[in-house]
């Protein structure tokens, strides 16, 4: 089979097709097609050598290059082709060797048609938006979420202090961030029996429920002792930096969650490795999209406003596939279709670098089924966290209602003292 | 805090502290110090605006770019930021959300000095170069393995039929590809169960060790009963998808695998979204450093000659890192000074596009400690997949002892016919 097998652009491909978009750039001397075929070939049954086991029924199983736009290549793979369920193995086929091809100068994989087999193989969200909304008793304003600042370093005294202040300032969710797990400063069962104690207070002050996103990010076993250990203590979620644990031990540990009663909030930390460079890698959707199959209720798409790289057609794109049932293609966001056959819906994550000045951008970008997360934001709060949670509820509510923040911080004052410290300001 | 306090151009780090190297191209109207104490800041314990949390004694576990060399930057990390023996931990500190700052153009991490505390807290392969050897009783020549081509596609009796074939031919191990897992084709537990049979049949009639390296990729529990199945068969080797499968689950298979007593080879499908653009993302080296210490027993690392990138210095210092105990800094290489505290040494695999007429490039680029894995070189062979593989075993006879392969093709059939067929081809 030469790499021109891996072409057939009269291929018009079944709904039982996996389909994948790619940005396919060939280096000097190799045409597209040919480019095209190569990744087709390496990425199912070809490789770079005719093979005398090479026979018809194997030829069946061949995916095909068949859609050309500009660099945009559309590529289909039989269903035959991957193990259901498996995620790893899914990204092993066709996010796999293809990158590393010297016949590419760069490679994207962009984007990803799942066919209903493939959707039906994979749980979905054990809670979804309208499970982590009953948990919080939160029913139509965005979830408010914080990380304690300095993300690292703080005691455990010292992290639940700050835990109680933010959460009776107005803020739903305490987090963990990425790289607090379990350090010598700040333990993680007593981080989370303390936390959990103070959220207990909190709830009874406020009237509100409040809970926590615990990171349990570890290898596999002690990850799961950890999750049982928040599920003992009372917490209602975990949270896991996906992409650092990987594919693998996520679908496992959303196993463990269903057992726990736990909802799994999704970290994505290490991404923008892979997702940053619009021509090479993977994108952040078949990532989003990837975990909503495997099982996650909330996950981080970004904040376009915001301290980290995150373009509004991405963002809504993001919001999109985990948020929508059905999509149809949308080749300016390069969406493939989507059909998610009822699968729950994971609950998209704006964060980083945000503060309430931001607040009202955020909602028209996003609307309100969302979290939004903010730490610098509500920890960076003049008067303190306190007064920075309450300042980041205020902007909510104004936003929701369309009241211009300049005119509801003149009787808040904590939002007033936000707005006068970091206006409208969007960091770098 | 601002950027500027995690920037310390007089700071030598003990050798307590993690060191990392970056390369820091900042985006237009941002200083390279400014840049390097953002990513410092954002991989420790700042975040974008002054928290009234922060404390001296936090202050003392924050990051410091210390060394500046063009865009080249070194930041020394306390050990205390870490929690010791979690590779998904460590990851996800320096290696987690700079990726994705909007200050950077571009961020890529190309090595780490690990701490000896560090180096203690993971276990490193459980059997090494030395163990692998054990196994397969091949002292001194690089081990052969090959994967049957199509690598997909196959059914379990044509799987065997071509396992029985270079098995007898020379070859020492039969491998799975990255994306042959459990397919409806070729079930899982039926292929390990009929090509262990037929790999006792290959061993009785060639008088040699036979090994099967299987791909168990899988969500964790699957991918923990596929490791009892391959030990309950009589296997030795477990095949991962490292990187799809992600470090949390590795973690827990290298304890799986030493409860087994079996090898576990690491494939490293996907790093090439994220190690191949030598501007941004991680390098392969990173990749290699972290299976190491987690403990693999064999990882792929490049051909430089075959159909997949690896340049000469990268491939070379992978080889490095992965065999040699303690080295110092090589500044060409971009190799931070390295001390694994005697763990075992983990097992170099040339492979992708190799073929007999490249093996003598092989050994001059890598010495004989390796692994030699070819799969279109043996079942393309013009006669034949046991042909195939007799002639990379004459062409390793050869290049091991200096003979030309020209020279050493006169009186050895096989290898005659695969340099006719393909030259000394470099495959694109």
């Amino acid at each position: 089979m030469s790499y021109t097998d891996f072409v057939d652009k009269s291929h018009t491909p079944s709904n039982d097709e996996l389909v994948a978009l790619f940005y396919v750039e060939p280096v000097e001397g190799i045409s597209l097609e040919e480019a095209a075929g190569r990744v087709a070939s390496e990425s199912s049954n070809g490789t770079w050598t005719e093979v005398v086991t090479m026979s018809d029924r194997i030829r069946k199983l061949s995916a095909k290059a068949y859609e050309f736009n500009g660099f945009w290549v559309k590529i289909a793979y039989p269903l035959e082709l991957f193990e259901l369920g498996s995620m790893p193995q899914v990204w092993s086929s066709i996010a796999g060797n293809i990158f590393g091809m010297k016949a590419l100068k760069n490679l994207r994989l962009e984007d990803i048609y799942w066919p209903p087999d493939m959707v039906r193989s994979f749980p979905g969200p054990g809670k979804g938006i309208k499970g982590v909304r009953e948990i919080l008793k939160v029913e139509k304003r965005p979830i408010l979420a914080t990380v304690p600042k300095p993300k690292v370093g703080m005691t455990t005294e010292e992290h639940v202090k700050a835990a109680y202040e933010i959460w009776v300032g107005g803020v739903d969710l305490l987090k963990d961030d990425e790289n607090l797990t379990s350090q010598s400063f700040n333990r993680f069962e007593e981080r989370v029996k303390e936390s959990l104690k103070m959220r207990d207070k909190a709830e009874k002050e406020t009237g509100e429920r409040k809970s926590y996103l615990v990171n349990v990010t570890a290898p596999f076993y002690e990850m799961k002792e950890r999750a049982e250990m928040v599920a003992d203590l009372g917490g209602e979620f975990i949270m896991i930096d996906i992409l650092t644990t990987g594919w693998s031990s996520l679908q496992a540990m959303r196993e463990v969650a269903e057992d726990l009663g736990l909802a799994i909030h999704a970290h994505r930390a290490f991404h923008a490795a892979f997702t940053r460079n619009r021509k090479h890698g993977v994108s952040m959707k078949v990532v989003a999209e990837s975990a909503r199959l495997v099982g996650v209720d909330t996950i981080h798409v970004g904040t376009v406003v915001g301290k980290l790289v995150s373009p509004l057609e991405e963002v809504t794109a993001l919001a999109d596939v985990l948020r929508k049932d059905k999509i149809d293609e949308d080749w300016e966001r390069k969406v493939l279709p989507k059909n998610w056959m009822g699968k729950k819906q994971t609950l998209p994550v704006s964060s980083g670098g945000l503060h309430p000045g931001l607040v009202p951008d955020v909602l028209r970008i996003l609307g309100t089924e969302i979290m939004i997360q903010a730490g610098g934001g509500v920890l960076g709060h003049p008067k303190g966290p306190r007064e920075g949670a309450a300042a980041m509820r205020q902007a909510l509510y104004a936003a929701m209602n369309g009241i211009p923040l300049e005119e509801y911080a003149k009787d808040h004052k904590e939002l007033r003292a936000a707005l006068e410290h970091w206006g409208y300001m969007k960091p770098v």
